[in-house]
């Protein structure tokens, strides 16, 4: 008992040093003086990120299971009505995830289709009367209202709603939790900023902030609620655990995708290899049940609109780009413009990546300056927009219409023709008006339109190309919610349409076909997926024949673009400073080991089994840490009496210490507790709650002598390494199992030895975290550390 | 040192004492004396399994890096060209993967078609000539030539080829090697073999048997060619290790299945869902490649047998069941029938699982009576396949061509037409016959059939039905490579069909699509697969209007098939006794630590870091382990002097230990090496060489007398667990990091305490195996072993 006492004494002593060394920071109070994310030199720096538009304080999410006495009791104690409850309810969020992202997606759909439809209703109409200022002033005024909403919006209530929010939900399902990101309040600001900014005619789409409100709305369904009015049904105790809600998030997601696309097999797919870090096999299938209800109620929907029920929503509306028609003819010969085009669409790919990546560097400098300069930058955006969109129509010719044309009526009369007639006479089209004067989802429908060779003129489409190209990068960073998908397929039709009438007297592939390739090379050489989007893309354009010169196009595109730079989503992750975590550890990792990253770090504070209250009120507003090993003087069995032996007990987290506290659940004497004392004060319900403050706590004097016993509470199971492990298949095993602390134990065994070394987060296993505390690494990044 | 010592003389004595109790069994002399693979009762059993349709001994593979000094050292002086040579072959393997199983895809497919279609040919033209008799001699005695070839080669030159080979890839992805799986030899008889299976009209397919070839290929290149004919390309020695071999194989599954099927997608999903444990989103970029390639290879030879260039490989040929054609249409009111199917696809798939269970239990016992009985019992089913299906199409009644079908010719005067005349006079047709006297493929396709609602009698369609669950039943296990879907498209569509039929009146979906919807049912009722099975449809039927209610389906029925039993690969990996595994711990494992694990095996045996040569040889010869800690007397460097501590240095491999007696790199003195020595003595290349057996090496008895340092080939960083861990999380580690061996810790750290507890291995985590060796859990399988 001697020892032991030494022991506390001498954690207490280390803890008072650092507290008095380390300059403690509270980084929420932080936030607006940290412009672009400037990270400390030490291993643990206080983790903050952009998310949203925002700066806030992230927070590692515990996927382990967390084997503690608790946790075991109420395990064994289920029964198995109650395992049949949870899969079940498992089945029915799965079920209702779909349901309502499905919804959703229709509501947004039609409000768009009708909202942009009567605005470029009444434009026309002033443009036919001849009163161009008055049509211009009318599309301006209705773009700029519905931006303000947009972005009040997402500036006032919500900043976590502005942007696609696929990076934040990446990080998320890789272990980095983004407070306010799936909230009740994100999620109405999603919907209604989504379909203000898309019915404004930016440059965005709906997309990304689909694949948003899919998680939110998962989110939302496994708590039971926002946060505030919570369902408290007892089936849905079994999801208050950040495991299930992966899951659920992912279902989201890809129901998400689904969504936009109409491509269930391909929402699976992306959420797979772009979004998920951890997957199997019956998430899978549970994913895949998710979009099949998305994609019945959209069917549903689309069968009810057919009729006209649903305003100007016509029968096109949601199957984005059907090319079924064509029957798709390609022989050899033709696979030297699909490799150019996929070796274009790589380049201008990563150029694009590069060139967003500088902007959304401006962008951050803006926003911080505060609401009224995101708002200006927003608007300022908008009128822009409506200025290109109105005005370029008028400097291209007039074409007539082609009298031989199989489509009936040109100049169109509808809304959504292929051949507008904006200010042109009687028997001619302009086909920058068809491109420009309509929504995004329509621009795309009319590029990518087949059989009409003759319909673009290819200075139309390089002013088309370049005014979207300056758009897709001003309108991204935007505080709206934006996708990045429609953007970059519109750019990509656009470049892909010019080539194929460049190459038109080598090739028999139709034009239309050429704008489909060139939007998918660039949506690789941007985003570097390939099967997810060569299934989407298959799902779109409803034409199994493209399948093989698309993969073609998809993999040579990933490749050149990948020799350039990572992809769009990797470099915003990077910019927002989440801390994802790589599936592949840097090369030089394998030449330190974890011992060493142990001894950079500040001393790892420990706690005994049975510890006195003052030391854990201490350890708790000294530290910001999660974790605290548990050791013990152990005694162990066979060898007799205490020998000075040290006994590593388990892992216990900062919540569950404050929830100790404050249930005053403490001891008078220095004592284990019983089974049943355990069970009478905590369920495992409580501890599933989170986010108390140390700060909430108060102990009175007396209670600060007391003990408390931590053994019921400690996670006896935490992964672990030895000191000698390379720090490269530490973080394999980190990101493989899903960890947030990983303990490191010493490779001696003597008496006198601590039983952790130290302890590991995902911070600390970031490479540029490791490079900053050892600054040697980054000159002879190989040999000489190495042993 | 003393410590030290004692340490060393201990273990010496425990091995000795090991060596005594332990009865030694050679596994390779003792399989034919153990019918059913009886498991021993301790958790080290020897490790021995069914491969194709013989007993072998099989080994774990080692997926973890293994970080010695030679790997580091390796791996450190590897130039940027050396990186980038490894990419590059990378990238090649891939692509020859893709070619040439898309090659050796055209060659079986070619050759089946040829061979079948003058059978079929001559067979038509005896009964034209009403020479019945003749007829069914010509036809049983050409099955029963090409049934002799593929079983006399399997029986004799390569077992392993014999079945689908689809569990055993499983086991190899998951771990575990089974022997003669991959070799040349295999790949020839199951080329061979897998021709004269299917021409000879066999109740199979060569679906499965793609799989094992493209794998087979893939580990042929990634290893230089046969074993004894290695190309000793320099580049091709970065894949000689068993990781890279892993992807490789990856990409050769991906492929087999998207050549049996022309779907690259549903390849690489296959690959995903069914038979990888472990996925990378670069692997899956890889596979993807690998199966474009595929494709291309595909297409370019269906091009050019178009012309007729290939005998009767007719245009048809690879896209099996094309209903493009038909505008599918349905709607909510079909929901009902749609569920039916997936209930009762679900319902009878599981009990195809069960019964094929039972017969292939009855299988094992007379395979293992001898080569003579496996040939015989392969000739038999083929005889009652001819006769059933030559005779049974004379029991139904011809039909009258219908003038009114949109079929041109009835009877079809062709082979592969929908209305055989066989014995029925002109203008009338012999449905049965129609499905029997043909190749599976083209049964397929003409059950397939649509806008044919009164073509097939449902009777015939029900004897139809009923000779394919009997022949699926039977065929399945004899000792030709066989795959499992045909057979099991052939029954569904046949209960699909005749579902449609009975239905007809209250529905309006076409009979051919009943067909390939209960096809679908029966596959994930026993398969289990879910969006795999879904995109293989999607491709095979290239009809993108069927997603919906094929995924409907496909949820339904495999939801059914869980209820009762495991998936048919799951019960066949179970059957072989390969030693998978599962994702998912069982709830059990909880209550139980490895520490528990740790005590019902023999003690665990460890080296010390500079050992002597007889210790390792005794160690050698009288355990069949193949790691060894390896434990050193530590001199904490912070601490001074000796005190008793000892330090886990890491650990050796078998494999290399027996290479250091081979190569006799011994030292006079106890003593550790330079760095220079080591490099002089050992490339990493030597490390990957396997195989040797300690029975090979020979050791002089002065040279038992030195010493071998084993710091330089231990891996100083294998994964640990502490001993406190539950089997659960233990195995999740174990398999989501792909380990061989995992050392457990003590939880103390006290003098005297030694530095390893025990080792864990793939069958110590087995159910199956602690259930046998800890007697208890079984009857309390909840409470009481917790703590």
């Amino acid at each position: 008992m001697e020892d032991f006492n030494k022991l506390v004494e001498a954690e207490a002593a280390n803890i008072q040093r650092q507290g008095e060394d380390e300059e403690e920071q509270d980084p929420e109070s932080n936030t607006l003086h940290q412009p672009l994310l400037k990270r400390n030199l030490t291993l643990s720096s206080s983790p903050l990120a952009i998310v949203g538009a925002k700066v806030s304080h992230i927070e590692s999410l515990d996927y382990e299971i967390n084997e503690n006495d608790l946790f075991k009791q109420d395990w064994r104690s289920r029964s198995k009505t109650e395992v049949l409850q949870y899969i079940f309810s498992k089945w029915l969020l799965a079920f209702l995830v779909g349901l309502l992202t499905g919804l959703i997606a229709t509501l947004i759909n039609l409000a768009v289709e009708n909202i942009a439809g009567y605005k470029l209703f009444a434009v026309v109409n002033y443009i036919e009367q001849k009163r161009y200022l008055m049509g211009f002033i009318y599309m301006a005024g209705a773009n700029f209202l519905l931006t303000l909403v947009a972005a009040v919006l997402c500036v006032c209530f919500a900043p976590t709603a502005a942007g696609p929010g696929i990076p934040e939900i990446k990080a998320y399902l890789n272990g980095v939790d983004t407070p306010n990101m799936f909230g009740a309040t994100t999620l109405i600001v999603k919907i209604i900023g989504s379909i203000g900014a898309v019915s404004a005619g930016l440059d965005l789409g709906k997309e990304g902030p689909l694949v948003h409100i899919g998680s939110c709305i998962a989110s939302l369904l496994g708590q039971g609620g926002p946060d505030n009015y919570r369902i408290r049904w007892r089936w849905l105790r079994y999801f208050n655990n950040d495991r299930d809600r992966r899951d659920l998030i992912t279902c989201g997601s890809s129901s998400g995708v689904c969504a936009a696309f109409r491509s269930p097999v391909g929402g699976v797919l992306f959420a797979l290899e772009e979004v998920a870090t951890w997957w199997r096999s019956a998430l899978l299938w549970r994913t895949f049940f998710s979009t099949a209800v998305v994609v019945v109620v959209l069917r549903a929907f689309m069968e009810y609109c057919k009729s006209g029920n649903c305003g100007l929503f016509g029968k096109g509306g949601l199957i984005m780009f059907d090319v079924s028609g064509v029957s798709v003819r390609y022989h050899a010969e033709d696979i030297i413009p699909v490799a150019v085009i996929g070796v274009l669409g790589g380049v201008l790919g990563s150029l694009y990546n590069h060139f967003l990546h500088k902007v959304l560097k401006v962008y951050n400098i803006i926003n911080e300056k505060g609401k009224l300069h995101k708002l200006l930058l927003s608007l300022s955006v908008s009128i822009f927009t409506s200025i290109c969109m109105y005005g370029l129509p008028f400097l291209v010719k007039c074409r007539p219409c082609d009298a031989s044309s199989l489509e009936s009526s040109c100049p169109t009369t509808g809304r959504a023709g292929n051949f507008k007639q904006f200010n042109c006479p009687k028997g001619y089209y302009n086909d920058l008006a068809t491109l420009l004067i309509t929504t995004n989802d329509n621009a795309v429908r009319n590029i990518f339109s087949i059989n009409t060779p003759t319909e673009f003129h290819i200075s139309s489409l390089a002013i088309f190309f370049v005014l979207y190209c300056i758009l897709g990068l001003i309108t991204f960073g935007i505080a709206v919610p934006s996708g990045l998908f429609l953007p970059i397929i519109l750019m990509g039709s656009a470049y892909g349409r010019m080539l194929g009438i460049a190459m038109g007297p080598y090739t028999k592939i139709d034009q239309g076909l050429y704008a489909v390739l060139g939007a998918a090379s660039l949506m690789a050489g941007s985003m570097r997926m390939t099967v997810s989007l060569c299934v989407i893309f298959l799902e779109l354009t409803n034409n199994l024949l493209l399948l093989p010169i698309t993969m073609l196009v998809l993999l040579i595109a990933k490749t050149v673009g990948d020799c350039f730079n990572p992809s769009i989503y990797d470099i915003i992750l990077e910019l927002k400073g989440l801390p994802f975590l790589d599936a592949h550890p840097e090369p030089w990792m394998r030449n330190i080991t974890v011992g060493e990253l142990a001894d950079v770090k500040p001393p790892v504070i420990t706690l005994s089994g049975v510890e006195k209250v003052s030391h854990i009120v201490e350890v708790l507003k000294n530290t910001t840490h999660n974790g605290f090993p548990v050791v013990d003087a152990g005694v162990i069995p066979t060898m007799g009496s205490a020998n000075g032996a040290t006994e590593l007990h388990g892992l216990v987290l900062r919540a569950h210490l404050i929830l100790v506290l404050k249930k005053k659940w403490f001891l008078q004497e220095r004592r284990r507790t019983e089974e049943w004392e355990v069970r009478e004060k905590f369920t495992s319900i409580d501890l599933a709650e989170r986010g108390g403050k140390i700060e909430e706590v108060t102990v009175t004097k007396d209670e600060m002598e007391m003990y408390v016993d931590l053994h019921p509470l400690s996670n006896t199971t935490p992964y672990t390494v030895v000191e000698s492990m390379s720090v490269a298949k530490a973080m394999v095993l980190f990101r493989q199992v899903g960890l947030r602390h990983m303990l490191i134990l010493p490779k001696y065994q003597a008496a006198g030895v601590y039983p952790v070394v130290g302890i590991l987060t995902r911070q600390d296993l970031r490479a540029h975290n490791i490079l900053s505390a050892l600054p040697q690494l980054k000159k002879s990044n190989r040999g000489k550390k190495g042993h």
